[in-house]
């Protein structure tokens, strides 16, 4: 293929044909195709945009780049994802949870870079988690407990990763196309069945506006469907953090609370109807009323405790979920009541305390975050607690004052915010 | 600085600051930018455009990449540049013939791609012509015959070179701010004060249609005179070949035929007024009538004589502009006139023949070509010569042949066409 016909084809606006696209993310895997050249039809694509079937092939080929697990022995397999949020513990909920309705949760997931860490980093707060399955632990864990997260073992779409890293690089990741494909690709590698996509929108989001999201969903369910896979789409609040807990160990100790029935209720909300619809994507309708009982009366949180036991978790050691002792104060200046609270200000103040990584190679500290005390539409007076941040001796906390100080707007009348948006 | 965040300015439409644009220039040459980020940003461009002064200040840091050329000591100094055509031999014309008026030109010229060489391959056609001179040789011929044209011996606009070869290797040629940055980065560095600009318009152009020649004409105009020099802008056509000698040595025999009065009209209307412009912003005014009075009363080529001497060529040798001895003559299928000569097509068959370059490092064959017989408007018949093709040994000739087949269009009737389109 001459690559620079390729980039120019894209540029002009005219459709790529499937072999095309197809030898163009094997050239970039084997390398033959210098950064340069993907780095400008990449370019191209954000003007120009991709079609639907453009979209489908290039996710197919990314996930073509490298292993597909197959869990087709598994029964009714489920996966969801999310588009990434603030304080977004979901999926340590959802997976016991959906195990426990009869669905099985077998996901290898990434650190990746976030302002907190990722679903692998949660679960290493808990003392003993292990991560590291080969294969065949993975899928009799899968079989035995219905759930299992583990790293990736297996080479899942490394073009994506390849191409991920170089729209970093070239402000090049804000392309719808390119977002879904690249979601996508890892999803169908990842051999799930029936998806639900929680495509978070807001402040804190990487969607600012629900028609965007909504467009980006229906990219992504055109893709799985595509690919014979039962994809639902949910869109939820990203302009407030999720719930009231900011930071690994502590997102899982709030996980915990929704599992056992209380905790924050628009974390059980979001959790209530993703498990819903990719439940109902699987053939396994719930009505949400049964998934409510297996909350409250305790089954959700025991699947949870099987499966930490099953990775070598410890959930009765008192220092299991070790939380840093070092904790600052953020109060009301005045009475009033809280009309925002910038989830990407907070996440980021996370990221400063050391919660969260700017590069691929950063540790994560587990026992830093902020906690809220008040969300959006609840009312407060002066000198009360709105946040608590908990540092590390003093790591990152100037940084994190000075977010968190501009994080919060007080006004003297403010609505709840739904964190529900809109299913399709 | 941040280069994502440089990147998103212009994918966003935002105007760069000049201390930005200064340093992401810098970043090329010295390597720190990688060349993908570097890639994103010329397609950003493409799509966005850069502003007259964002288009000078690219130029004016392009040029600061390098040396400058410093030709202050020499009266008058001229020089002309052509945005590239089929058989335009003007170079080898105008030079002398402009020193002959009071001009001096001293002009530094890469060897380039092309469907037959540059400048410098043309005048390599001349058995024994030398064009590597160093600076002072350079500059002291320039003083002394008030014409010089070399290959380049100073580091001119460097940074053009890296952007160039990247833009051809990822389908970002074709936008107008970087094709006028390009040409004016090597202009301003190459020092002469007063410049004309032959914008080719045409089918064997980079510029298809006038509005956009035009346009190129004006960005290029706009960063001369930003500093400093005296710049006009001439179009000429380029659908059919200019004059009728296509390939190195054949197109120095034909600028002598101009240089001692004789020639293809559309040749010389083009030298004319090329000169005629870049004169009068050299405030060497000069009427038509004395310009054509010095091609037509030896006085031009008198000059060429002179300088082809200064720079170790030999006319009067015999075998000095020796054209291939193999031919093959293409004739007219019918009776009619020339309606259109594809001057792509006849410049590819040249290069297919060996007369051009499709690689930096290919060689140049000086003896093969294309001579035309006719040009548009002129009549034919059937089995009477359009063009003699000269190759060597066979080699490309049926490329040539197709080529060639393809490229005559005859009709009932057609006009002639004008050569010179507009001035500004």
């Amino acid at each position: 293929m001459h690559m620079p016909s390729f980039i120019q084809t894209k540029r002009d606006g005219r459709p790529h044909d499937d072999a095309d696209l197809r030898a163009f993310v094997d050239g970039i895997v084997s390398g033959d195709i210098p950064d340069y050249q993907t780095a400008a039809w990449l370019m191209a694509v954000v003007f120009q945009g991709l079609s639907d079937a453009e979209t489908a092939t290039l996710a197919s080929a990314m996930t073509d780049s490298g292993d597909r697990l197959d869990l087709s022995d598994l029964p009714h397999t489920v996966d969801k994802h999310s588009t990434g949020g603030v304080g977004d513990k979901t999926t340590l909920i959802l997976a016991p949870l959906l195990a426990e309705l009869g669905g099985t949760v077998a996901k290898m997931s990434g650190r990746g870079l976030g302002h907190t860490g990722g679903t692998i980093d949660k679960l290493e707060s808990i003392a003993g988690f292990n991560v590291t399955l080969d294969e065949a632990a993975f899928l009799k864990q899968a079989a035995d407990v219905g759930v299992v997260v583990a790293g990736a073992s297996k080479r899942l779409a490394p073009a994506d990763g390849k191409l991920y890293a170089l729209r970093d690089a070239t402000a090049t990741v804000k392309s719808l196309p390119l977002i879904a494909s690249s979601i996508m690709s890892k999803k169908l590698a990842g051999g799930a069945k029936s998806l639900v996509l929680d495509v978070k929108v807001g402040q804190g989001a990487f969607m600012k506006t629900v028609p965007e999201a909504v467009q980006l969903g229906r990219m992504m369910q055109a893709i799985g469907e595509r690919e014979g896979r039962n994809v639902a789409v949910v869109l939820t609040d990203m302009d407030q953090p999720l719930g009231l807990a900011v930071g690994n160990a502590s997102e899982v100790l709030e996980a915990i609370q929704v599992l056992q029935g209380s905790g924050p209720p628009d974390v059980r909300e979001v959790v209530v109807r993703l498990a819903r619809e990719v439940l109902t994507q699987s053939g396994l309708p719930a009505s949400e009323r049964d998934i409510r009982a297996a909350l409250d009366d305790g089954r959700a949180y025991a699947r949870f405790e099987r499966w930490v036991a099953a990775q070598g978790g410890r959930l009765t050691d008192e220092t299991s979920l070790a939380l840093s002792p070092d904790t600052w104060m953020l109060t009301a200046p005045r009475d009033g009541v809280v009309a925002n609270i910038d989830a990407l200000a907070v996440g980021e103040a996370v990221r400063r305390l050391g919660g969260g990584r700017s590069r691929k190679d950063d540790a994560v500290d587990h026992g830093v975050g902020v906690d809220l005390h008040v969300k959006v539409g609840g009312r407060t007076g002066q000198g009360e607690p709105l946040a608590t941040v908990r540092h590390r001796g003093g790591r990152g906390l100037e940084d994190a004052q000075r977010m968190l100080a501009g994080a919060f707007v007080l006004d003297d009348q403010a609505a709840e915010r739904p964190v529900l948006l809109e299913v399709s």
